[in-house]
Formats: C-alpha cells, sequence, structure tokens
C-alpha cells in the first residue's frame, strides 16, 4: 500500500483508533490533539495534518516535496475546501489557513507558523469586501506578507518591524489596533517592496504556490539553529521530523468582538488547579507569544464575553479529564465565536509539575506510579536549584517589580543580548549573568541557556522569554516595563528601571518567584522542603531498584548530599582536598622530592590532613558505603606557576629556584590525561597508597569507637587498565590495612574497588573482578578514551559535529549507549560472572542524567553516584526506569 | 602423584620419552640437552636437574625453597655420590659441583653460575692432597670463593679483581696462571676475608648449605634485572622460570693437560660448515666467556690433544644431526680426557642463519618450510642494516682492527659506560653512541641495546660482548687490545689506538664484518642481495597467507621497499610530505586562515605539492594499492616557535605578529593526542578533504594515462570515532572524486576506508564496516586509547611497570593481545558480518613486529604494513605464521 502522508483532522483518530502514541509519532503532538479534539466534537477550525514521515521524506528527497506529496496536500486541500464551502485562492471569498509545524514532543517556539496563507493582491480586496471590513483584510495581508518574508524567504523580521515603528510614531499612535485600514494598505505595500527588494521578484500571488513554499518552511525549520539547541537539550532524535498542520483560519482580528488566546488548565507556575491564562482583543496569535502587547488574563473575559468564557471553561476542563493531564490551549475568538485551534499537555515549572502530580493522585485521576513518571527529573534541578537566603533578602529593598515568570532566584552582571551571554560566562570575571531584553525571541535561546535569569520588559506569563524559561528552570521575571518606569537603550548598553541606571557588566538580582528587582548580588540558599516534592520521592524511592550515591569531597557536600536522600558516598575525591592553602604546600613537597624519604616525609605531613577529613566524612555518613578514591590527577596540577611561589616552595624544601624549575619542567606531559595520574603514581611512589590507606583506616577506626558501629571502609583505586596494576596496589593497601587493623585489635571488613574508566580495564574486567571487590564506571575518562576525545579540547569541533549532525548529543552530559554503553554492559557481564559478589557502580558525571540513570538501570548497575543536588534526580530517574523497564520487557 | 622436581641426567630422556619440548619446558634447554648426551652415551659429567618448576614454586613460596624440595636436592646429591664414588663434603675427596641455571630457551650470560662447590677449608687440603696438585686445589677454592660471594651473596667482585691485580703487581706475573700455590691460598684467605667483612660472619663451611644458597641464588637470578630486560627483548615470559643444574665438576683447570672451551658446528658468523670455537688451557669455563685471556682457536687443539680433537668432532657432528641444527658446545679437558658440559642450538647472526638454513635444506635435513621457521625474523633487522657504503669506505684508512665479532657498520660518539649509553642517545645532539670497554660484562646489556655499535679490548668471538650483540645484531668489534696500541682510561674517559686518542663524545666506526676500526663517521647504505636471504624468502612468499605492504610518505622511501618485497603501500602519510621548508609556509597559511577564502587559497598553494608526491609514487607502486591517508596530526605542530618564523609567516599572511600569535596559542591543546586531529579537521574544514581528494585522483589520472593501467586510487581517512563521522568526511571525497573522474571522462574506481585507531570505532565496526571499503588498524592510536597511556609520556612510569612486572612487554612494540587484540579481533568479525568484501589490514607499528603479525594472520586479516626495513621480517613473520596456524589447529 502507498504511504499516506496527509491525514483530514477529522480523519485523524479513526486511522489509528485513538491511539495516542502512534496518532503523535505520525501526526505530532499538535495534529494529535486537533484530530483528538475534533473527534470530541470540539469547535476546531478544520484543516488537515501532513505527517511527520512526509518530513522525513523531504529530507531524504534532498529538502524537496515531491510531486505524490504535493498531490495529496492539493487533493486534501479540495476537500478543506468542501467542508468550509470556501476556495482556497478565491478572489472574493478566499479560503485562509494558518501553516504550523507540530512535531512528536512540543518545541514551543522552536520552529516556525504562517498565518493568513492565501492572500494575494486580489483577493484581499473580495475579503475587505465580503467583511465590509478592509481594516481588518489588510491587517491579515500585511501579517501573511511579514511572515511569509520572515519564515519562507528569510527576509529579516527587522525590516517589517521598522516601518511599523515609522508609520506608528508618523501616525501618532501607540498600538498597532490604532492603525487605519489605509495605514495597514501601506504598510502592505511598503512590505511587498520589501519582500522584492530582498528577492528580486514580486511577492508571490499563487496561493498554491504560497503554500508549497509554507510547508518547505516548516519542514527546513526543522533543522534550524534553535530547534537543534533545543533538541539537544531535550534529548529528540532529530530523525524524528515533524509534521504541518494545515488549518483554516479562524481570525481573531476581525474586529472587537474578536480575539486571541492561551491558557493552562492549571497554574504552570504553581500548580494550583485553576483557570490560568491570557487573550488579547482584535489581536492574531502571534502577538500574544510574541509579548508584542501585554495581554489580558483569562478571568477578565468572563466579564468581556461570558459566553465564550463559559464555554472555554467546560471545553478546557474535557480536555485536561481526556488527557489526564494538564492542558495548554490556543485559541481564537471570531465575532463571538469560539474557536480550539490546538491542546497540549502543558509545559509547567517543577513545583507546578510536582503539585499537579500529587493532586492527581489525590483526584484519584492518576496512579502513583504515574505520578512518578510525570515529572521531568531533569526539571527538579529547578526546584533545588537555590533561592535569595531569606536572611539576605532581608536587608534587600527591591528597586521594582514584574511577573514571576519562572521561579528561583538570580544573581549575575547585567548583559543585553544572548551572543554577549553566552560569551561573558566564558569570562572568569563575568561567569554569573542576567540578560535583560526587551522582549526574547526564539534566537536568545543560547543566552538564556546559559544566564542566571532572564528580565525582561515586555511580555507576560505566556510570552516566549516566560515559557522557554520555565522549560529550562532558568529563573524569569518579565513584563517589567508594565508597572515600573523602564527604558533600555541595546545602543549605549543601559537598562534604567524607577531610576537606577544599570550599565552592562553591573550585579543585579531578580526573583522568579516573587517577581522582584534588585539592585547588587544576593547570597543564594537552597531549599527542598517542599511537601509535594517529599511525597513524591517517598514514592520514587519504592519504585527504584538502584541505589543512589553521591559524589563528596568534603563533610560540606556530604551533609548537603545526605540531606538530599543520598545512600553513600560514590566517589570521595582525596586530591581535592589538597588546594587547601594550608596543604598545598606539603602536597608540592610530596611531589617534588627526589628520594623516597623526602618524599615519605612529606607524606606524614598530608596524613594527618587526610584522616582529619575522613573521620569527619564518616561521622557524617556512618556505616553507609563511603567510597575513597586514591589521588588520580597528573601531578603537575598541584605545581606552583607563579614565581613568588616557586620561590617560597624552593625555600621550604631547601634547594634552589632553578633545581626546583628543572623539577617543574620535568613534570610536563604532552597528554596528561593519558599521562603520570591514576594508580600509575602509587606504582611508581607505593609509598602514597600506604599514606592513603593508613588515613582512611585510622579515620575509620576512630569513628567506629567513637560510634561503637563497626564501619566498612570501601578504598577506590583509579585508572586500571590491567589487573596486575590493580593487585600491585592493592597488595599495598591489604598489607597496610591488615597490620593497622590487627595493631587496633578490632574486626573490621574493607573493600578495595576499582574505577573502570580506561577501555581495556572494561575490555579485561573478567580478570581484574577476580582481585576487585567492586567495579565503578568512571564515564567521563571512559567516554574521553573511547571517542578519543579531550573534553578540554572537544570544544573546538564539538561545535561542528552538532551542526553537521554528527553527534546529536554531547557523550560527555548523555552516556554513549552504543560505544561506551558497549563497554560498560560488557564490564558488568563479565565481571560479575568472574566474580558474582562484585558490586557494580557508577561515578561519572552521567551518575545524575536521567536517561543514562535509566541505562545503568537496564545494564543491572547496583547503584548510581551523582553531585549533591543531582541526587533527587537521580532518585526519580531511577524510579521511573524501574517502572518502565518491566513494561518495555513485555514489548 | 606428588610432582617430581628433580631428574638425574640419566632419567632425564626416559622421564618425558625424548619429547624435546617437555624436556626443554621442565628441565631447561641446557638440563634437556645434557639429558640427551647422557642418554647418547656421551661423555657428560653426571649430575642432575631441579626442574623450571621448582623455581616457579621457590616464588611461589615467597622465594623460599621448601622442606620437599631441599629433601628431593639432597637425595639426588646422595644419587650423584653412588654415580660418581665421591662423597660431598668428603674431607679427603670431596664430589665438587656447579649449579648452573638453564631455561627454557638460552639466554647466553643473563643468569648466575657457581663452580667448585662443596670445598671448604678442611676438604680443599684433602683436594690438594688427593690430585697431589695444591695449586689446583686452591685454584677451585678462590674460584668458588669469589663466585659464591658474588653470586650469593652479592659481594661486589671488584673488591675480589682488585686483589687478584694487586697479588699479580706484586709477585710481578702477567696471567693468572702464574701464580703460584701459595700466591693462590694466599689469595683464598684474603677473598674468605673479604666475604666476611661483607656479611659479618664467616664462610659458609657447610657444602649443603652452600648448594641450598646456590640453588636460591639461580633462582633469584631469573628476575635480576637484566634478565628482565633480556626477556623483555626476546618475548620470553616471566611465568616460565629456569632449571638449575648440578653437575659433577670436570677441571679443566688441573694443569697443562687439562683446559676448557665452547665450540660451534658451523662458523655462528656466516654460517660456513666448518667447527669453530676456541679453549683455554688450564683454565675454568668463565675465564673463557669473560674475555680474560685471549684464548686459542680450536684448530690448534688439533696439534695440541689430538685425540682429544678428534673425539671431540665425532661428537659434535653426532650432536647436529641429532638436533638437525647447529649446536653451541661447551667442553672440558681433564687431564687428557674429554668431557661434555652442555649443548644447545647455536645463537648466529642472520647471514649465518640465513646460510645454514639453506645449506640444510640442500644437504636435506630439513625442509624449506622447517627452514623458514629456522629463522628468527627479528634478526633480519641486523642483515638489512646498513654497511658502510663502498665508496666512503674506499677513502677511509683503518686505525686498527680487532674481531669481527658481530657484522654490521656503526659510527657513532663515543661512550665509555652503559649508563652514558643510555642516556646520550636521549640527546639529540648525541643520538649515536658506539660503547667503547675494556670488556662487557652482563650489566652492560641496557648501553648495549642502545649502541650502534660496541668496540672491546680483551675478548675473543664468544666472549660476551661478542654472544650477546651478535643476539642483538648489534654491530660488535671485540678484543682491538690484541693486536693493537690499546688503552682505555675510564677516570679521564680517552680511549687511545695506535696513537689516536679518542675523547667521550668523539665520532668513531667500526665495522664488525671485518673488525675494523676507522676515526670519524662514515656514511652508511643497505644492501639485501644475500643469494641465501632470496632464496628464503621466496619459500616463506610461497608459504604466506597474508600481504606484506609498506607504510611509505615519499617515492625514495617507497622505492626502497618495492626493493625489500613491498606489495603496496598500507599507509601514506599525506603530513610528512609538509614539512619541507618550500611547503611549511602555505601549510601554516592554511592553519591560519580566519576564513574559508583564505583557507581555500592557501590549500590552492598546497594542492600541486600534493599532486606531484602522489604521482610519483603512483609512478613507482604502478597498480599496487597505496593508501593515501588524509592529514592527521593536530595543527599546531605545524606551527613555528621561532619568534623569526612568526614574523615571516605574520608577513605572508598580512597580519600582525600579534594577531599570528593569538591564533597560535588558540590552537594550543591540553590533550593534543585526543584533540582536533585526524577527520576532525576534515570535519571543521571540510575544503581539506576536498583538496586532498583532489590531488589523489589526479596524480592517479594522470599516472593511469601515462601508463595505459587504471589505477584504483585508497583513500584512508584518521580517526574515526563513529560512522557519521565517516560518512560525513566520504560524501566529501565521494562528490569531488566522482566530479573529476567524470569530467576526465574515464572509468576509474577508487575505495574511501578508514583507520580503526579509536576504541569506539572498533566496537561499533558493525556500523562503519557497512561505509567503509576497508579498515586499517592504526594499533599505535589503538594502543594509547586502550590503555591510556600516552606514548609521549608512558615512559614516566613505564619503567616502573617493568620492574615490578605489572608488564613485561612494550604494548607499543607487541602487541597487547588481550585488551588491543580483542578490539582488533571484534572489529574483523563484526566488520566482515557487515560486510563481507570488507578489506583488512593494520599499519601501526605492530605491522612489522613477528609475534604481532602472528596474532594478525590468526585474526584474518588481509594485510600487513610496516616500514620498508621490516618488510622482509613481515614477510618471514607472516609465513612462520602461516607454517605454524595449521599445527596449532591440530591441537
Amino acid at each position: 500500500m502507498e504511504k499516506k502522508f496527509t491525514y483530514m483532522f477529522k480523519e485523524g483518530y479513526d486511522a489509528f483508533n485513538g491511539n495516542q502514541t502512534e496518532m503523535k509519532n505520525i501526526l505530532g503532538g499538535k495534529g494529535a490533539g486537533l484530530a483528538d479534539m475534533t473527534h470530541a466534537g470540539m469547535p476546531v477550525p478544520q484543516g488537515f495534518t501532513i505527517t511527520t514521515e512526509a518530513c522525513t521524506q523531504y529530507y531524504a528527497d534532498g529538502r524537496e516535496i515531491n510531486e505524490a506529496i504535493k498531490e495529496d496536500i492539493f487533493r486534501h486541500m479540495e476537500l478543506l475546501e468542501a467542508e468550509t464551502g470556501k476556495k482556497f485562492g478565491d478572489d472574493s471569498d478566499p479560503l485562509l489557513v494558518s501553516v504550523r509545524s507540530g512535531a512528536r514532543q512540543s518545541m514551543p517556539g522552536m520552529m516556525d507558523t504562517i498565518l493568513n496563507l492565501g492572500l494575494n493582491d486580489i483577493s484581499v480586496e473580495g475579503l475587505a469586501a465580503k467583511t465590509g471590513n478592509p481594516r481588518f483584510a489588510y491587517d491579515c495581508y500585511r501579517r501573511f506578507v511579514q511572515m511569509f518574508s520572515d519564515v519562507v524567504m528569510m527576509v529579516p523580521k527587522s525590516l517589517f518591524e521598522e516601518e511599523i515603528d515609522k508609520l506608528k510614531e508618523q501616525k501618532g499612535v501607540v498600538n498597532d489596533t490604532d492603525l487605519t485600514a489605509d495605514d495597514l494598505k501601506e504598510l502592505t505595500s511598503t512590505f511587498k517592496a520589501i519582500y522584492e527588494k530582498n528577492e528580486n521578484r514580486p511577492f508571490p500571488q499563487d496561493p498554491k504556490e504560497q503554500l508549497i513554499e509554507a510547508v518547505k518552511a516548516v519542514f527546513r525549520s526543522w533543522d534550524n539553529e534553535r530547534a537543534n539547541v533545543y533538541r539537544r537539550m531535550n534529548e529528540i532524535p532529530y530523525e524524528w521530523g515533524t509534521a504541518v498542520n494545515v488549518q483554516a483560519m479562524a481570525f481573531g482580528n476581525s474586529g472587537d468582538r474578536s480575539g486571541t488566546g492561551v491558557a493552562f488548565t492549571r497554574n504552570p507556575a504553581t500548580g494550583k488547579r485553576e483557570l490560568m491564562g491570557e487573550y488579547l482583543i482584535n489581536a492574531q496569535g502571534e502577538d500574544v507569544v510574541a509579548g508584542v502587547r501585554t495581554p489580558s488574563p483569562i478571568s477578565h473575559l468572563k466579564d468581556q464575553m461570558p459566553e465564550v468564557y463559559d464555554e472555554f471553561v467546560h471545553l478546557s476542563s474535557n480536555l485536561e479529564n481526556h488527557y489526564r493531564d494538564m492542558q495548554d490551549m490556543e485559541f481564537t475568538i471570531e465575532d463571538g465565536k469560539l474557536y480550539m485551534l490546538q491542546t497540549r499537555n502543558g509545559k509547567r515549572t517543577a513545583q507546578a509539575a510536582l503539585k499537579i502530580a500529587c493532586d492527581m493522585v489525590d483526584e484519584g485521576m492518576i496512579t502513583e506510579e504515574e505520578a512518578v513518571l510525570r515529572i521531568d527529573p531533569k526539571q527538579l534541578d529547578t526546584l533545588l536549584h537555590p533561592q535569595f537566603d531569606p536572611e539576605a533578602l532581608k536587608a534587600a529593598v527591591p528597586l521594582g517589580s514584574g511577573l514571576a515568570a519562572s521561579p528561583g532566584s538570580a544573581s549575575g552582571r547585567v548583559v543585553f543580548s544572548a551572543e554577549e551571554a553566552a560569551e561573558k560566562v566564558k569570562d572568569k570575571d563575568w561567569k554569573k549573568v542576567v540578560l535583560v531584553r526587551l522582549e526574547t525571541s526564539p534566537e536568545d535561546i543560547i543566552g538564556m541557556q546559559v544566564a542566571q535569569g532572564v528580565l525582561t520588559v515586555r511580555g507576560g506569563m505566556t510570552s516566549h522569554a516566560a515559557v522557554v524559561a520555565r522549560g529550562m528552570g532558568t529563573c524569569c521575571v518579565s513584563g517589567c516595563g508594565d508597572n515600573n518606569d523602564v527604558s533600555i537603550d541595546y545602543a549605549n548598553e543601559t537598562f534604567t528601571i524607577n531610576g537606577k541606571v544599570f550599565k552592562a557588566g553591573d550585579w543585579i538580582s531578580i526573583d522568579g518567584s516573587t517577581g522582584n528587582i534588585y539592585e547588587g548580588s544576593i547570597e543564594l540558599s537552597s531549599s527542598n522542603d517542599n511537601p509535594d516534592f517529599k511525597r513524591l520521592m517517598k514514592w520514587a524511592d519504592s519504585a527504584r531498584r538502584l541505589g543512589v550515591y553521591t559524589n563528596a569531597d568534603n563533610p560540606s557536600d556530604l551533609q548537603n548530599a545526605v540531606d538530599m536522600g543520598a545512600e553513600g558516598v560514590g566517589l570521595c575525591r582525596t586530591e581535592h582536598m589538597f588546594f587547601a592553602e594550608d596543604r598545598i604546600m606539603a602536597m608540592r613537597e610530596m611531589i617534588c622530592s627526589r628520594t623516597v624519604q623526602a618524599r615519605k616525609a612529606a607524606l606524614a605531613k598530608i596524613e594527618p590532613y587526610q584522616e582529619a577529613d575522613f573521620t569527619a566524612m564518616y561521622r557524617i555518613i556512618g556505616v553507609n558505603p563511603l567510597t575513597i578514591r586514591f589521588l588520580d590527577p597528573p601531578l603537575h596540577e598541584f605545581l606552583p606557576s607563579d614565581p613568588e611561589d616557586i620561590k617560597a616552595l624552593a625555600g621550604e624544601m631547601n634547594i634552589s629556584v632553578e633545581e626546583l624549575n628543572k623539577i617543574i619542567t620535568n613534570l610536563h606531559e604532552v597528554n596528561p590525561m593519558m599521562g603520570h595520574r591514576g594508580l600509575r603514581l602509587c606504582i611508581t611512589y607505593p609509598e602514597i597508597a600506604e599514606m592513603q590507606t593508613t588515613a582512611v583506616i585510622r579515620a575509620a577506626i576512630t569513628v567506629s569507637r567513637e560510634t561503637g558501629k563497626m564501619i566498612t571502609p570501601y578504598i577506590m583505586i583509579p585508572l586500571t587498565s590491567e589487573v596486575r596494576e590493580f593487585k600491585f596496589v592493592k597488595d599495598i593497601v591489604v598489607k597496610t590495612a591488615d597490620k593497622l587493623i590487627s595493631d587496633a585489635g578490632i574486626d573490621m571488613k574493607y573493600h578495595v574497588g576499582t574505577m573502570i574508566e580506561i577501555p581495556r580495564a572494561a575490555l579485561t574486567s573478567g580478570d581484574i573482578a577476580k582481585e576487585a571487590d567492586f567495579f565503578s564506571f568512571g564515564t567521563n575518562d571512559l567516554t574521553q578514551m573511547t571517542f578519543g576525545f579531550s573534553r578540554d579540547d572537544a570544544s573546538k569541533f564539538l561545535g561542528s559535529y552538532y551542526s553537521t549532525r554528527i553527534l546529536e548529543q554531547d557523550p560527555f552530559q548523555h552516556l554513549d549507549q552504543t560505544g561506551v554503553g558497549r563497554l560498560v554492559e560488557l564490564s558488568c557481564t563479565e565481571g560479575r560472572k568472574a566474580n558474582p559478589k562484585l558490586e557494580l557502580g557508577i561515578c561519572g558525571e552521567h551518575g545524575g542524567d536521567p536517561s543514562s540513570v535509566e541505562f545503568f538501570h537496564r545494564a543491572g548497575l547496583d547503584y548510581v553516584s551523582c553531585s549533591p543536588y543531582r541526587v533527587p534526580i537521580a532518585r526519580l530517574a531511577a524510579a521511573q526506569a524501574a517502572i518502565k523497564a518491566p513494561r518495555a520487557m513485555e514489548k
């Protein structure tokens, strides 16, 4: 059978028997929603969906729509004509359509939309005559020319906006709605002239040509820069493609009985069960989203158009019940009649997600397991992220406030463009920036991603800035110009609010939970005593099989992690303890020692520090596992480069500066990542392993005696590539530990294991497992070596890798399951076979990445270990993996 | 059954049914030979062998000989007493024994030997009385005290030698043999005093204690520094262990009708069929080997002791026939009676090995396949290594000459110690050294390994220096003091020969084939027109299945390789062509270009150079494969560091020095090995791939037209880690190549393949093989990434790895079959499965390493590629692998 590339909305539901997954895969989320709503008899302007498979075909055909698909589109346009009783391209009563993208998973604002398509110089007059509303007709036409030029032909949007501003100034009006029919007609001519000047040909008058070009533009937009960035952030595969929805226009701009808006069935910021939304009278959809005018809250509609409001409330409640999830809906009112343009599961803040999930369990709408699956683990990050310290906040007086568009708090230096934001965060004097914009647009996504927070002058709770910031978990205050005396001067890089002038680089603080704006920087603190969070994490903990440990190098991080629910420490890096000023000197002496005696003397100075650190950590973690990794980095990382420091060290060591410089030079390495580091240090200097074992065992003995509960130390050897390497160091550990334990006259057990972070270690896991008590996958280094990518240098080419789509994801962020994952699986299987008691964990940064956690669950690991703030994320991801896994096995 | 740890010589043959392999494995080579000779009824002083398994047990027991083995030894000593009719430790007629090492494979001079064991203060007098020869008795005793002290107790040998020299001076005699009985008695007392001073106890008088200590010392010597170095060079596993032979002494030092010597059944330097050897009258074995006196050629024995000579000729002929190989024999004459102390397959030069193998085929002694197996491929190196250029030699006048102890020629700077040699070869101003020594000892092996040649003042053709140098293929001239006026002054680092004084660092040249010594350096040239070599290589070529290609970057190397028998080019590195002065500037411009236009302009300058190089290479290799690898190294390797060069480049590029320095700094990488290199360069700068494809295809078209034979280019993409990377670059290659070929209007095919040198590439070979025409394993990089060892930095710790025996072999020299090999096998299997036409080769340095070649044969590769001089080695190794493989499969 021929593949069907186009479905009328009313065909959609039946074609897939209402199967939501199949519908979304083929029709996209928006297409599926439209099919659903049509099937349910809701007031939906009719139309058709060009499938995601047509998009894939478009790319396979070298970015062309083939004849068969074109014919299919035109045939469905004829069906739509029959449906609406209007003719596409008719001179006197033209059928106008919107052309919108709609991928499987919603990517708000990432792809392109064209409204009012089908107009030309003749039919605009027909529309004016038919509706008796030339202002409306030309408003549609000027919008269409602008959107078509921008989206399809990529003529810069600013050229058109400047003309609107010029005209408004000339006419002395503030709002677009104050422009007359003649003004708009004049504007349309100007717009067409801009088009012609840029494209060297007149604006296309053939509606079929307009349609095919628009569909191509939407397909093409799947591959634009911002969509690629968004997909990378959200792990959406490129191969999915986007569907295109062609829908008869309902006109929100046809007068004061018309309007358009967006609304949520529950509050997307707080999760409260209340209809929440905004609308604009006499406007089209993009006006609301783009934040051109600040819209009215949906509650005002109750007074303005009570019947419409009631109908909308009724429909939205039906939709939420149908999808059993909070809905994000677009609607248009045309001459007092309500049309539903779209419904989808709404994006929400972490707080809202938690509250909605818990409420829906209480309402009996979903199960606890479903509730666990409803939370995007990545989003928890925002919840756990610092807020302004309540004490510090007491002293701060707000300069003004805007809308609390995305929760969390941020302090940073003011930047005025996304590019600047992206650049300045790399500057170590800046790092933290707050992006201040009149309004944001999809091009700004790169800047929003790196900024601590976003502050906009215009736009509401559903403006681009607000939606995107909430999705990212970035704090955002929007529309601060509405209630304050605000001006922004991009050219001179200044932002003024109620008389206070900020220059680029000045510190500003914003609170996305209150909308307040402050001068200077304010101290942050974290809080996670949200009761919904606690409830949901309890459900998660009872569902998961994986243990969740933390990576912590000091007592304060460890306490933090334990508060976040960490069940043990998967990685305590002993080297991080040595950068403190009072310790680094002893470390440097050790490194520069030229004799074993001198090295032992320096190590003897270091041992008490290590022992004290470990003692403090054991006091917190008690008998739960504390996995202490021996010294790992290349030694030269500890050495001074500043001449003053070198002089001081030489003095301490009683050698000449010249001699010390020679030692430092000798320690230089060409590829330090693959150099003299990890357990290689213990092989050349076994006394390091002796000292570190001594510190660990002594600390464990001290705390075991204090508490009367016997600790079992976990000693982890880094960078093994060969079992004999590991055995050599293990022998030193065992000899040292056994003596200390026997001298102490106690019965202490201990485990000696290794990192698996070198490909050869994974490949020879069967041998290593015979000697090791546990494996911990160091997926950072394992990714480096498996790909041959130096993390420090890969930025030189990874950009090209993303743009050419050689890589869709950063393998350092999301585990490469094909290559690195194969080594992990092989190591698990062969390690367990050789040693059934072998404990398996992972302590690379992937331990806190949800999709990687799911992989580790499937691979059969015992635990994941991640940074303290990621512990709850890992707990939730582990629960989701456990809930999903049996389903996956049913397949 | 209890394991048997000791065998009398006369038990040995029957215990293993004469199975040579088993005998060698358990009894060691020397023990097996003694058992064989005893079984054949030859005159062998009887004794017993303590097995290699006893050695393994010794190490397993923590370097102790357990009671069961000790009892076994004493029981066999009793059997030996019965055999000889003498009592071990008897006061009046003591049984004296030698205690010698004997591993599976002979390791000449690497381990320890003790002679005359069993003497003490009382029995020495008994021996003197019994033999009526007190001089002899005390000669035995002083030798024993010295050897026992040196070998067993590690009292420095020099302490004893100084005393001998002092005594000789005092007595006014030249040779040891001129010392009287009283002199030797006095010397023995002095030696015992030295022992006592060093050990704080008297010299042990109990023969049983002496015996056990000596056996332990031999076992321990298996693990000494020089044995470890030797094993690493010869790929002998540590786990084999050594056997110990305890043998009744035959006394070559009992007067003028006594003597000792070593001989070969054929000439070990030339292979000529002639008995060749040396002997000393009134001496013990170590005198010959250590080069203390220069011995007489064996032919003199014919006159001196005709009957003994005839018997020896007869026995040696029998031994050669028995073993069907050239024998290296030790013998002793005691009062006119001949004793055979040892026989083994003799070490020989490459020339000799070839001649002997060919001669034995002609003599009907061995088959052609056996002949192929007889040659150690590694040894061919010496054959193919440069000799003095005949023209250059004509102008050189020798300063003098010594013995032509190991063939080949060498020019280098004079060094006087092994340590200095090892150090100076790392100095780029030195690099080439010639080690000049009075005589060499096993401690010097590290220096001999790195020197171009070895020159000794004392010692014959079978001295330590000669034997070891031949084994290594290092050129050696020995005993130059015999015919020349020579002095050597270690303290002032000068060497004088016939009036010419050489200081450390002066250039000297030696010819190991003629024995001549020259001042200054002499040009070298290579020759491989040895007819035996050609014959044997023909047999090898018809036995092998693997193709043998070469790595060659320029026409001259390629011609050389073709002359050596290369069948194609497995690796032509395009970057090496760019370090020439006239080209580097264009390359640098390309690298520092800031725009695509500028880069294309620079590449346009480079293209003609590349095209010309490829054209020249195609003219040599014709239609045989020429595999051209695209640009591989990190770009900064090409950049200038010298300020003058930077200034020149900035001028050429029309930018400021400051700006250029900024570009250079930006190109710096933390771990360049895993940085922006290989195909990553073609992904960021696709125009590089376009240019290189153009150069390859144009060159192939030119030469195809010239010759009328259509060339099939092989284009190789380096550093793939992901199939999409490869596909991206391949698409550029295909697009560019197809256009050129179609424009030329010819029908040319071409292949695009990739290096497999990143672990992930091996792990995803199934995917990559679907796109690639061939794989070439880059085992250098693959070893780096699989181990996480940076080749540039690993020297910092590899020393410790060898000394702790974590690694026995350098994985960059011999393929790590366990880890890296597993990736290679996996890649072969999965690659072939996905693409049955996939061609598989290897172009890392392992391609010329015999044991690695054997692995690649088993893994099913199509070819190996190696440097030109290694081509014959690879051909031979490939043949041996093919001959051995079916046998291995019969197991």
